[in-house]
């Protein structure tokens, strides 16, 4: 069995989401009032909420600004949401207020990093300059780190490599909570990949996903709503898969991508460990069961992430017209449901960012504004988060 | 919709077999009489087929290698099975005898290969044995392939690495059978991942899986058997999921891994693109739905295929004893149902390697054994596979 699974820095109301196809839902199609907030004013707010706490202002920004993107891009489980854990952890001294990542070995195309246990952001933006600097000399970066944290949606860093007109990569690991086919024990985290690819435009192949098949934030939304869960989502402590959402919550875990061994789960649990012979592995960090759980604040998290930039100049002419043409082929093809297209990988984050800028701001559940401000008072930090621009549902 | 989907090269009574947990089952639990034949004797048939048609013998052996190790590790999909179709490719003209690959471009780090249009496997191995060299020199080779062929299994190349200790991957794409989610129409091929990295002791993780749900052959199988398939495999010629094979063969197609939306088969439906955009678009072959079906043969492939060796030496020490206690973690963990162990990918295919080597040769189906036969006859190949060991069930 696993320890039981809870998400850190959960507010009442708040709807998480992690996967583009119900991120808009989830935002948009809740009940309760919203505010909404400029991101400007959100990263600044964050950035003040760090800087409290005694963390260096640049390591402060590249925090607020990975999470505000989660935000805009609809992830709100990799946002404001998390921001009291990062600063709880700089609080207690887990994570460090001081230094800066280090470079320990590299090659003209390959690097290894040590984050000094930095935030996770400080160490990720550091680790895909550095790959793409490498890519631009030699077609192609690999770097991977350890001695890491939490670094909020790997798709943040890929997207860096788009700037560059170059297919950006990352990944990384993460605290237990996936049972492996055949298991019953959490050795592996939702482990994601992303991978950006630009095409013409400004257009771009954005995948950023968990590899496992829901987040545990949606088995909580279940829960919370009194719902079952589809099956193929999760399992109990003896590793039976459940569709009840409290057994998966109390002893029992996520399964990887595919669901049950009959429906190819094993190909999400291959996935899986995939990802973390590029991260734990492969940067000497903490990885599988050895990686904290999420409710340990008494140990450092050593979390090993990976990130590649790879410059399609190095290869055959015309990338971004084909990369155009094979985004074009999904999304102009007839759906199988009328008003239900067809979206590559990105559109529904497109779609997210889009509405937040016809709204003008990032749409937040009231609740979350007043628990956050609540949390920036103890902490002493003023202005506090803006509520005067309310929308209903 | 989609064309209507076969495999080729489908002998009566084979059963073909795509991922490794099934393999074992779908190999030693049918009926039916099989031959033990030996790799080497099944091996030289092969060489001798391909050379009676014209290939250079060091062609027709790189060919035979890899499809003898596909029978060897249970995929009998990827096998003795698909000669048939490599022998007509070269006698229609559709695939070059002559030529070897060429590099078009390269940085320390990269390059771009012209696989002139000859046999997959001659083009795999050339592009992995760059990539290693590479990444003895740079830590990291990243390699694509643009004119090549069908490759046989994505392991084999990926595995390549591990005897130089280095992380092996290796990627192709094929003729569109897959439905992107919400649609409608084949516009990616089964697109498999393979990533293998070296533990101690010449243990390792290789993991080889389509990008789709299920394989073809699994759906045709359940179609023979006039099985029900299992919701979440395929799709019929409206996008609509379906549990009748008889519909997912007739104009439907498959679904990628994750199954329908809601379970989250836009994951793989990712995952799909992801290795079209390694192989067709950044190498410059054909992509997508450009990509010829199993159906034509009068237009040469020009599959893309995209290969990796990465040098754990250049990242943190201590790698291959980090990969054996993942390993461990996985495998000796207690299992969901007594007897059923948790497996690491490549576990299932080493074990069908060892009842191999203890019954002293690769069983195959007599129907396929004589279908083989009857095939090398007609193109004057001689002597033919041996069936003097024979085996029940």
């Amino acid at each position: 069995m696993c320890s039981k699974l809870h998400l850190p820095g959960k507010s009442p109301g708040l709807r998480t989401s992690s996967h583009p196809y119900q991120a808009r839902r989830s935002n948009f199609h809740t009940s309760g009032d919203r505010c909404l907030i400029s991101k400007e004013v959100v990263q600044g707010f964050m950035e003040r909420c760090m800087i409290s706490v005694g963390t260096k202002p640049h390591h402060a920004r590249s925090l607020a600004e990975v999470l505000v993107e989660g935000d805009h891009r609809g992830h709100y489980s990799h946002g404001l949401n998390r921001m009291e854990i990062y600063v709880k952890d700089i609080q207690l001294g887990i994570c460090a207020k001081d230094g800066e990542p280090v470079v320990e070995k590299e090659s003209v195309a390959t690097a290894l990093v040590n984050g000094n246990n930095l935030l996770g952001p400080v160490v990720g933006n550091f680790c895909m300059e550095l790959a793409i600097k490498k890519a631009k000399e030699a077609g192609i970066g690999w770097v991977v780190a350890h001695g890491s944290n939490h670094y909020g949606i790997a798709g943040y860093y890929a997207m860096q490599a788009l700037k560059e007109n170059m297919i950006g990569m990352s990944f990384t690991n993460t605290s237990p909570v996936v049972v492996p086919t055949r298991g019953k024990e959490c050795t592996l985290g939702t482990n994601p990949i992303s991978v950006a690819a630009p095409a013409k435009d400004g257009d771009s192949f954005v995948l950023d996903m968990a590899t496992s098949a829901a987040a545990l934030g949606k088995v909580e939304l279940y829960d919370r709503r009194g719902d079952s869960i589809p099956e193929g989502w999760g399992c109990d402590a003896q590793g039976t898969l459940t569709t009840d959402p409290k057994r998966v919550l109390s002893g029992g875990g996520l399964l990887p991508i595919g669901g049950s061994e009959a429906t190819g789960g094993y190909k999400g649990y291959g996935l899986g460990m995939m990802v973390e012979v590029f991260c734990g592995i492969l940067a000497g960090a903490q990885y599988s069961k050895h990686i904290r759980t999420w409710k340990e604040t008494d140990r450092v998290a050593n979390l090993g992430h990976c990130f590649v930039a790879i410059n399609p100049e190095n290869f055959a002419p015309g990338f971004s017209d084909r990369m155009s043409d094979l985004l074009s082929i999904q999304r102009e093809m007839e759906p199988a449901v009328v008003n239900t297209p067809v979206l590559a990988a990105g559109d529904p984050e497109r779609m997210n960012m889009k509405r937040c800028e016809d709204m003008g701001g990032i749409p937040y559940h009231i609740n979350v504004v007043n628990y956050m401000n609540e949390f920036a008072k103890k902490i002493g930090v003023h202005p506090l988060l803006p509520c005067d621009t309310l929308i209903s549902n």
